[in-house]
């Protein structure tokens, strides 16, 4: 038997643009920097790459991060955040007189879907006291929902927040989800924020309609932190950990430095080559498969069996309450000028 | 000085019909009952009735009850409630196919008016699955909604919830909500249900516009329970008991029998006719007004000082959940066949 | 009839020292001062009067406050009240070296008595990391408690709390717990702290047996907030105000000013000289009782049809959770140096 | 390079019997069945194993089951896992009149750790009635503890319980604890009782020391249920999935019946003679290894990077909470007689 591998079934479950665009595919403008051990990427895709990647054609800043834990880093990367997302909003003409909405998706009872509802919670909102007057300059409108899902409310999410867009008529609207990963090493440690809205498959908790542009007429930013990932990412992952690896200990095992180590190095930073050979010798078949081979692979061995489950690390707890307030914190920097 | 109460400042603040009819009114019609220690009593106001009440006409029924911490006093509670809800539902002609929002209103992050939200936990939601063909019969199409408060949201919740109904368009709508009482005994020990829907002035943490048939085009059932009252009814009613307790006490203080109890009767319990002299013996001044007088007196003495609170019984937490517990079930009886 | 009412039955329960030092009794010496608008009392009450005033010998502390919504305010009272602990910490003579046990008493089910668990999880807690030698100068070893309540562990609360003394023999011991007050004014509005401990009656709850210097052989700090009062607090305190007002009203019903106010007045504020007579007229026998008779009273008339009811106000789920973050700072930079 | 795989760096980390029984030593006794879908296995090990597999002597039973979402299925597991826990506690020869401590390990505010204070929260507590003669026939004294993590008390957990055992003298202990599983099947799906108590390594959040009869003098019980699992685990369990699934599929692939299968089939299900030289064409070097020896490769491969996870089903807070009922309503049974 060869390894004739239907790629079909399994569809790539990412809702990270980053996770895509590996490819040199026309179209797409990438520029990545690291700002205080802070990794910004933007790219911007145009008509011609969305299709090909699918991924919506617009903007997608994303910010990765290490730790959120520590206080320091989490008051860095909130300001990072807050400065990419108002660059955002003034990218898309949006006014300080114009109103918005924003939104948490999620399902607030489960704990690595509740991000978005978490956000809701640290959000200033304005809104009612301009109805009475009560607001100094350097104050947006601002309301809030949290729609919850269609599991627990028997209502589609989208158009709920269609039905309340229509009857309030915000200028533009924000959105903030949990989303699913591609890579372990994303996980509670990437935001991502992108003016094309929300599009199906997004989301960990249930399938979203789109939410965007074309659905209501006002701008929405995205904003969305991977929390989970499934099975089939975490042995891919690790089948490239293993190669890396076996190709590092052949080179380095016989280095005097590398017996006086008493703990292994990170051999990730290290730059290694690999090689077809190694590859096939360390994973025989497996070996010799490209990594949308090894998933779909994965996927036919794990998902009839019942276990390609998606899972989250046990800190989810403590991870999603610090983003909830870095985001929270963020958006509130980015909508009022008053707050700093 | 005389006693020349204004009485225009003090608006008398109830959500209980049972709590304004105890007057002579033409056009009310009323049926008081008493089941297995439970009080049932329906209100029927008509047009007449109700400028002279500020009622609207409609149907009133209220459940009046001692206690919902013992399980086996819960589950009668939940039995005549879902029995009265469902009376209802049939008198407004709703038929098994008809779909129903039931909506919760309040905040949750306030214990005593978090009882909306709490129901909604427990309702048993089906629309989602109607789309999926995944229900079999004796299920109605049941979706719900937590628009939250306006505080909170920045949106004003009628019309959040005008604009789902008008996107969603449920048959018919229940709406739970967390009351103000004008008595202390009536206080998490009183659930009313009315096909009139919720009006200004209803509610405890936020002043509610109008949810009715009138506004949305749906028969609108509102249930509430008084889980606050403020100070000026605690005061007012603790000196009804004063008189009560003085003239009963006059009655009785020679008799043997009184002699020989340890503990005090339940003298409210006893036919007692107050007279006026003895009221302004007791009480002077204060004894020659009447109640609205009384009310009048304590909100010019206790407002401008601050200390017109609303207050809860500290025990609110249990209350709350339990009787959520009661009137989620009670509901998911009263819209399902097959539940029981 | 007369009033001769019997004073044995209603035990004055208050937890607070401020509320029953207002007669001159020797051995009781009292500071008051006023601080950027929070009034700080000291009182120390002696030998000679502990038996008289029935609060035992020591330190008492009061600080009472207007409003701690406000973020500028509880900033205020934050600092205030970490700089009484640390005097009081001083006069006990604990030295940077002595390692802490901090106690949240009360049932974090229950939001009125959940202050002391919520403080808990505000507490930096540093002991276990000096068993790791992972702690800075400027920390002191601190660890903490949540016994619960023995309605719900089964255990009495201060055999589990000296059994955990004994075996970890931290060198003194903070215990904070949620109190009922005398007076409608300080509800959420004050905060104690004492150096006698927590004796019996005490906290909102459940009694509480002592947790002294006596029953632990450690200093034994005690911090309360009252979250609750009972009706008859509200209504006796309601009765004094009615007296005053009505004092105030006749005095200035006459003068043009107050005829042209559309407001009333904080007529508390006024210096009002009150009179028997004056009290007699309004309020009749009432009128005649002093302020304990009149408690007396409404404990006989309220008590035996179930009425006395222990109270919070509707919005103690946020008044908790801000005072439970200022004590926990607070006695974090009482704790460390190094916390500012 | 051969495979010099040095098995002394990873410990395998399983808290539960049956995940270390699979080789033949002597001492150990084993009887398996299945009932209503529920496998029940029972473990006896003696003196001669405990050194062998690193597990005490004593009994473990262990549950394993499908899916405790439905009502009817979580039911059937709660009457099974309070049967066998009945018998354990029989088996001790613990009388009715012996009284019980339940602690509930683990950290409440993480959800994967927080089963053992949510089951205490189930708990029937019966210990405080007793004294106050409260109690009728077919109740035993029940009292419980949440002695919370070192990481948030500060405090050592065992000698916490420790000191508690010591002043309250219960006659038997049942402490209730979130484990880490060995096995991707068995997350969420298991629950193991055992009269060996708690030992060093057990548990997810924190290291523990022992709680057992040898440290308190009381028979204790430890019942857990696996809630996590390294990433160690997943990729192990799917290498061993993807021979499985190699090997079926050779033999399947050119029937005409699977060709004619859309979905694929549950191969677990199936006998399969897996052999080595399919394993090692499959996977190269890897397919050379043993299962202990892939762990530890994975060990390698993953810890320097920081990548060893330990994660949990992202619909960790609905089964936690579904587990946390069937186990605390089966100690309730099994405590008190008159418990159904």
């Amino acid at each position: 038997m060869g390894h004739n591998i239907d790629l079909s079934n399994y569809k790539i479950r990412t809702d990270l643009a980053i996770e895509v665009i590996n490819k040199k595919v026309k179209g797409i403008k990438t520029k990545e920097y690291i700002e205080d051990n802070v990794k910004i990427t933007e790219v911007v895709i145009d008509k011609d790459a969305e299709s090909i990647i699918n991924k919506k054609k617009g903007n997608y800043i994303t910010i990765e991060f290490a730790d959120v834990t520590d206080y320091e880093n989490s008051k860095k990367v909130e300001e990072i955040f807050s400065r990419e997302l108002t660059k955002l909003i003034n990218k898309l003409d949006i006014k300080n007189e114009n109103s918005c909405l924003v939104v948490g998706l999620g399902n607030s009872k489960s704990t690595p879907d509740s991000l978005g509802p978490l956000v809701i919670n640290n959000i200033l909102v304005t809104n009612h006291l301009f109805e009475l007057g009560e607001v100094t300059d350097g104050y947006r409108r601002v309301s809030v929902l949290i729609p919850g899902v269609m599991g627990q409310t028997g209502l589609e999410t989208s158009e709920t927040i269609n039905s309340i867009v229509n009857k309030f008529k915000p200028d533009f609207l924000i959105a903030v989800d949990a989303l699913a990963s591609q890579s372990v090493e994303r996980v509670n440690k990437t935001i991502q924020m992108t003016d094309t809205g929300i599009h199906p498959g997004s989301g960990i908790g249930n399938s979203r309609k789109e939410i965007s542009y074309e659905t209501l007429n006002i701008p929405c930013i995205a904003i969305g932190v991977p929390t989970v990932v499934d099975a089939i990412t975490i042995v891919s992952d690790t089948i490239n950990y293993m190669h890396k690896h076996y190709t590092y200990s052949k080179l380095n095992i016989n280095s005097p430095i590398n017996k006086l180590m008493v703990y292994s190095p990170n051999y990730l930073k290290e730059k290694i080559t690999l090689n077809k050979k190694d590859k096939e010798t360390l994973l025989g078949i497996v070996g010799t498969l490209d990594d949308d081979e090894i998933k779909q692979l994965l996927f036919e061995v794990l998902t009839p069996i019942g276990f390609n489950l998606m899972v989250t690390p046990k800190e989810v707890d403590f991870l999603v309450e610090k983003l909830s307030l870095i985001i929270g914190n963020g958006i509130n920097k980015s909508l009022h000028n008053n707050i700093k």
